[in-house]
């Protein structure tokens, strides 16, 4: 703790990102990302602005992705936010919509962001326990009780278990006058995203990534959908923090991405038949699991305490996620992978469990 | 104002950037963009960097980046940090050293980003005005009042004044305790940079850009320099907010532009020459101007209003940037370009004359 810090910077609590090794090359299974690599349309489209227009400030209103991402939606100009990443957009939406004087709710066991970007802007986060399945416990999200809004990821993580849109829907409706917002970065693996709910709620903000299913965690692009007074509050907050957010090959770059639909489908369609694939066999090896719909897997043991697994899988080259927080220390994340790659990760485990027994 | 916001999204005064014009073709002088490329190198790595990796997250720590920084300047990697355009990297700093119970001071006429970064983290601007010169009253600064910290942009914009290393030598040693911002972002222009003083003081923390000497506006990077417990700070503040500022392709371009240190000087140098030259041709218009040791022009002609020569300039294809704001509104803000664009400018300029006396 220094005397120079503020009392702000004093008492946060940052966030610890998954491990990016350097040390030496593994089966990297523990940040989420997509094992293909982004659209060869995204990749050109990076390359061609690679030039000397460089020199120029990129649009601050980001506008051709901000057409594109609308186009893509059905939706309007006017209800389209760009930024950063997911990650800047969720930390604007905390500021632009969240009340320091009243709690936000979220569940207990979710993206441990949230709670980091509640202490950067002073607010009270209010959670939620989900249940012994981790599901979410709706009847918390009534709006009987006085909060100041509602942050949800759907498919939720590290769980990877998904809310239909019915479920949404009434927590919208019985929050009205709250901002509710849903983190859907893991949407597209299964999921049918709340966007189409917009239009009849002026309170639900949708935020999504291009780091997950479309193989772009390397560009940092993010977006949040919603009704224009939603988006003129993430505006305002961005405007008053840093005019230009996107870089000009990000902004190309993603409109490429978005445009490229038949790769898009391939890609995460892939994801998803390796997903239910591995998920057989390693419930096969006597793991519990939940029902994924995310680009991971959250499995336990019975008998193997997760750390021990965890350590002996990355002695095996295999890096997963081992969250040292109660009522997930029993659990590992595991992304999904190649095929090549989720072979390699079941043999791994499958001697791992044998050793460890 | 929405019923949505929350009580900060409501009382910000979000920052307008200078015009980036859709409608036509203009001479762009109005948002300080370097004329030259960046170098070659830096679009060659940034070319070699789109492939593949971008579905990987980029370093969080951005370490091949403080590196090269670190080596640039001769210090050490926990001296360094770098965010997403310089505009990131003095939001966070005003978030880490700036207490909301005490004044931070900077002069009345500088950057207008800093008045909207304090009622971002709810600071208390105290505004130190300028003489009639525009010379920063150095007494002002003598660390005798109360106040949580100091912001100077050094040269200071729109002015382009350069305050001497001795004179924020003797502000860093009269206030120990709290934290000294020098905004460097045009320091390359014939300047010294305050990095020099680190050593010995261990509140200063420098803020440069790769924005205008290096020709990377539209990439941006930004970096701090400054003691290890102020990068700590830093540090602190960027992980509550966003653990992946940097691309990978900003990574990769900024330490190649930071390694051509023989186009970097060619540029900037051929900056400095056209600034002199169009500096004596404006000043045999009858304009005064300050004496610049930016990449811009800071005018202003006796008997024709700013304003008027600023819309007549833009009737022209000439795009400057004029200020609405008091004690500057008789003042024009002049980009260097080329020595092309600014014989164009040259010419407008003396027909506008013409036409408005």
């Amino acid at each position: 703790m220094s005397n120079y810090w503020s009392p702000l910077a004093g008492s946060l609590e940052p966030y610890v990102p998954g491990e990016q090794p350097k040390d030496k090359s593994y089966i990297k299974l523990n940040t989420n990302e997509n094992p293909y690599p982004p659209s060869p349309k995204a990749i050109e489209a990076i390359t061609s602005a690679a030039n000397s227009d460089l020199r120029l400030y990129p649009d601050p209103t980001c506008d051709i992705l901000v057409k594109e991402a609308a186009h893509y939606y059905g939706l309007t100009e006017k209800q389209v936010f760009v930024g950063n990443g997911s990650d800047e957009v969720l930390a604007f939406a905390f500021a632009a919509f969240f009340d320091p004087a009243k709690p936000v709710l979220f569940p207990d066991i979710t993206y441990s962001f949230y709670k980091v970007y509640a202490k950067m802007f002073g607010l009270q986060p209010k959670l939620i326990p989900v249940d012994e399945d981790f599901a979410i416990p709706l009847e918390q999200f009534s709006g009987n009780e006085e909060h100041t809004g509602i942050i949800l990821p759907n498919p939720n993580a590290p769980t990877a278990k998904l809310l239909p849109l019915s479920d949404l829907a009434s927590i919208l409706e019985r929050n009205p006058d709250r901002v509710v917002i849903i983190d859907e970065a893991y949407i597209d693996f299964g999921g049918k995203s709340a966007v189409e709910l917009i239009p009849r709620h002026p309170n639900l903000l949708v935020i999504q990534t291009l780091s997950k299913s479309r193989s772009l965690a390397g560009l940092r692009v993010g977006m949040a959908f919603g009704s224009e007074e939603l988006i003129e509050g993430l505006d305002r907050i961005k405007n008053s923090f840093n005019s230009y957010t996107l870089d000009r090959l990000a902004l190309y770059g993603a409109v490429a991405s978005l445009q490229d639909e038949a790769y898009f489908r391939e890609t995460t369609d892939k994801v998803i038949q390796t997903r239910e694939r591995v998920a057989g066999e390693v419930a096969g090896l006597g793991f519990k699991l939940t029902d994924s719909k995310a680009n991971f897997l959250f499995i336990s043991h019975p008998a193997i305490a997760a750390k021990e697994l965890f350590l002996r899988l990355r002695e095996k080259g295999i890096l997963v996620r081992y969250f040292a927080s109660p009522r997930i220390d029993q659990y590992l994340r595991v992304s999904i992978g190649t095929d090549e790659e989720m072979d390699a990760f079941l043999t791994a485990l499958k001697e791992s469990v044998g050793e460890l027994s």
